[in-house]
């Protein structure tokens, strides 16, 4: 299956602004990748003084992560990054590892340790009696994996106000409310504790074969380490998907943000799809959206 | 200068435990190493079984900051961790970078980025608005961080009660009170707020050509990135010092824990030391101890 | 100048609901009170049973802070909150009282006492430090307050989106943002960390000989306690302010919320209006906005 | 049963000190005092002065929640606060309430509302939904109170070290360690979220009938509001006790401080002891301890 994704996000900046951005798609799907894809980032100066627009050198470095990143410096005025990419995806949805064991943690690869740590928003040493409470009593390893997925997915509802750049797991928690970062740190703590190791994932998850589910964004979700590999888990979206992009990984949002900004930054437009596409580049068309029959559901409940 | 450092550290498990360890001297020391130095991990099983000693497999790896880690299982039972090192050390105080200015974003390198963003320990987000209250009038760069540092040390006091592992920057910052690692978050936290690149420390800073201080410990500081390079800082002992031998450096304590046991693990025996020796192996003594004048300084406080 | 005040809140209870209402104006507010004034709450049940609008039974008491409280239980269906007072106010804008010492602790009446204590949303305990390194260097009374009150106003940015119900003054002072009970959190704590007993307040502040503001709801300030008596303070709207109609007052929004449900209760309908009226009961036009004249300076910005 | 309780609290002060105790038995023990009850509090001036000793003036007064309470100013120096009483207390270990319904929250008296509401310590606001997933699907009053009292006394350990002034409910909920006022702020808590209003309470609760339990100290536990009264609970000690004599109630650990002091005061002595006594005066012998039985059994642990 094709998928294409692209972005156009435009800043205006008050300030000259060293900026980072993980725009691109993961290293990892390099091969799947059937145009070549970069980041364009152009600048327009002060509309008086009619300059025109031109294009800022970017450089790309890989992080510690193995993300790859681009950084920039953008002059005063209005930035606009885009770019685009089709990807030769996986035909069959989010696999699954219905009983897989905990592997113990001897035998995790080094690389994979770091992701059974504390981070800045997963409290793994402040949720760990909480997580074994709700789910010692599971069989260790993937059983445990999907009851915290579902758990997340069922107690924590979504909202988009109640999104803040400080919100941790533990806030998650308490609070039963958030955006899909905030899902998924809950569940990548709540996994870590139960010495599941567990990483933080942004990337494109478009409508794919799925109705329409309002405007495009970028996405993010998690990976669990079972069974010698990583496994797709989402605990917003708690059901096998298709065409899931992945840009980077980290061990929480706070290592994958998709542009930083060294100084003020105004977000003054902001576009992002994630289509599945036919061999002619056009857009497959999505099934009917069950959204009338849904609310007249709601309207009983 | 030879400096000698070396530890005992004893734990009862009462489980199959599977352990990490970074408790050897960091990479970058390897030139200066005299002898070689290992990790010896040894074990006893329980007492009535009288099976002696046995010396379990440890595996090395480095991590991603470049550390020297080291993971074992160990049987239940008695474990004990041993090493020793002989590092020939700078004769120079700890050097100072006065006047540095502060290094553009753009021309930090790509690896040294992510000692800017927020970690476990470190709110970065949380802390932005204190910080440039407290220090954003100051010349951004060596001034800044040297006031951060003066700051964090007069401001907190030291007592080793009041350590907790969950205890944060804010925590130190509203507090005021805490243990080596919670000086070193607060300041690394708040230089980092200033655009200026800061990590965590761990290592041996033993007694040397200072009066006696007590009994020896792993030692925690940090470093900033200045004019190219790291500087070490103290936000505890805030003087030039001689003989910190550098073990492992991380965003904050989370990354750089001594050891970490997946199972509980009773500390029995802890025993470090680091001290400066000549070219035979002996000792060199200390400069008498002012503790009396002190003593009495204090009682008319 | 006389003051109506009125407000219309409307619910829809899916279950049977209890629930407690602060809604009057202030005992102390009783002589200046034009009409009598009541809390009228209205039940219609699901509308196909057609049974019209009763009346509920409402039972008033008085709380341990001396506020009118009132409770009553609705079943199931829409409610509908309704009064109005009007009230004889003030001619003169808030007073100011420059100068004044802080009262000594042993001179506080036993009765303002806990009014220096930390409660649910003003960390005294946690802020202490920090308001002693912000304000320990003014004179104690009259300055410090109003200096914490100008820093406040200063350092807070207004935002409705940045509210949320368990926000506390910590909160505040690392976000820098948030709604009007948010500003006045924060104040307090500071000014109880200085000694300065300081309670939270609910009234009406409409817009009153000051351009119009937008649409009416309650407002939350602040009193602090000098000179023998209580003087209102409000870190938001920082300038002395004519027609404050005083309804609550506790140690943070945990005492004083308008209405508690102790179960489900979605908000409908929320209108309030407080405005100055003339003698024959008609609105007092307000003086021209300078919407416009600030918009263009903002451009520029 | 005659219940003698005594205290003897020093202090140096380097300055002038306003203070508050809160050292009396409750008022509603009036009827039960055997003997007259007092709160002395003797200064003694700096050695050098040689004053010898003088009795300050103590000013009492009555909180908003009836607690009796004490007011004075010491000078610098060594001050002492010393009392004693003899209460005629109930011969019948803590009632139990088995089997009591929730109070629906329009019968509960006006004055119980308030514990309902967060407070300092205790967070409803943020437990909430960790409440109802632990005790929702138990009947409603004593059953859910008692099992959150079982659950807060089997799943938080009691350890000296791990208090601190500012650790809330939700601090004990994630640690799971901590002292007698922390397992009463997280029952407290708990009970609040599932409406039962819950109340902190501090007091003498001695080793009477029960083997000696080490040096004396205030004691703090809890009280839940359920068929028309108050009940002792007690989420460290969880089991009927004899010999509790209450000293003040309060929504959480700040307002009920044994004392508060408005300047450095260095506790320099502290003796408090509560004990069963016959009719001459004589302490009754308590039974045996059962420590080696214990300290045995926990060897094999």
């Amino acid at each position: 299956m094709l998928i294409k994704s692209e972005f156009d996000i435009q800043f205006h900046l008050p300030f000259r602004t060293p900026m980072l951005a993980m725009l691109h798609v993961h290293p990892s799907l390099e091969a799947q990748l059937i145009t070549p894809e970069r980041l364009k980032v152009e600048h327009a100066g002060p509309a008086e003084e009619n300059e025109g627009t031109t294009e800022l050198a970017v450089e790309e470095y890989v992080d510690r992560f193995g993300n790859r990143c681009s950084r920039f410096v953008a002059p005063p005025g209005a930035i606009r990054l885009t770019g685009s990419s089709v990807v030769n995806a996986s035909d069959t949805p989010d696999l699954q590892g219905f009983g897989l064991p905990l592997t113990p943690i001897e035998e995790l690869p080094a690389d994979v340790l770091q992701f059974l740590l504390p981070s800045r928003y997963c409290e793994v040493d402040r949720l760990g009696s909480i997580a074994h409470d709700l789910f010692g009593r599971l069989s260790p390893g993937w059983e445990q994996a999907a009851a915290i997925r579902d758990w997340v997915h069922e107690r924590v509802m979504f909202n988009y106000n109640a999104a803040r750049p400080t919100k941790t797991a533990m806030d998650v928690f308490t609070e039963r409310v958030g955006v899909c970062r905030d899902f998924q740190h809950l569940a990548v703590t709540l996994s870590r504790c139960m010495n599941i190791p567990a990483r933080y994932v942004t990337g494109y998850l478009g409508d794919i074969r799925v109705p329409y589910g309002g405007p495009g964004d970028f996405s993010a979700w998690y990976q669990v380490w079972l069974g010698g590999r990583w496994w797709d888990m989402d605990g917003r979206h708690n059901e096998p998907r298709l065409g899931r992009i992945l840009m980077a990984t980290g061990r929480d949002a706070a290592d994958v943000a998709i542009t930083t900004s060294f100084a003020v930054a105004n977000l003054t437009h902001f576009y992002v799809e994630s289509n599945e596409i036919d061999e002619h580049g056009k857009a497959v068309p999505l099934p009917p959206s069950q959204a009338t029959i849904q609310g007249s559901v709601q309207q009983h409940a």
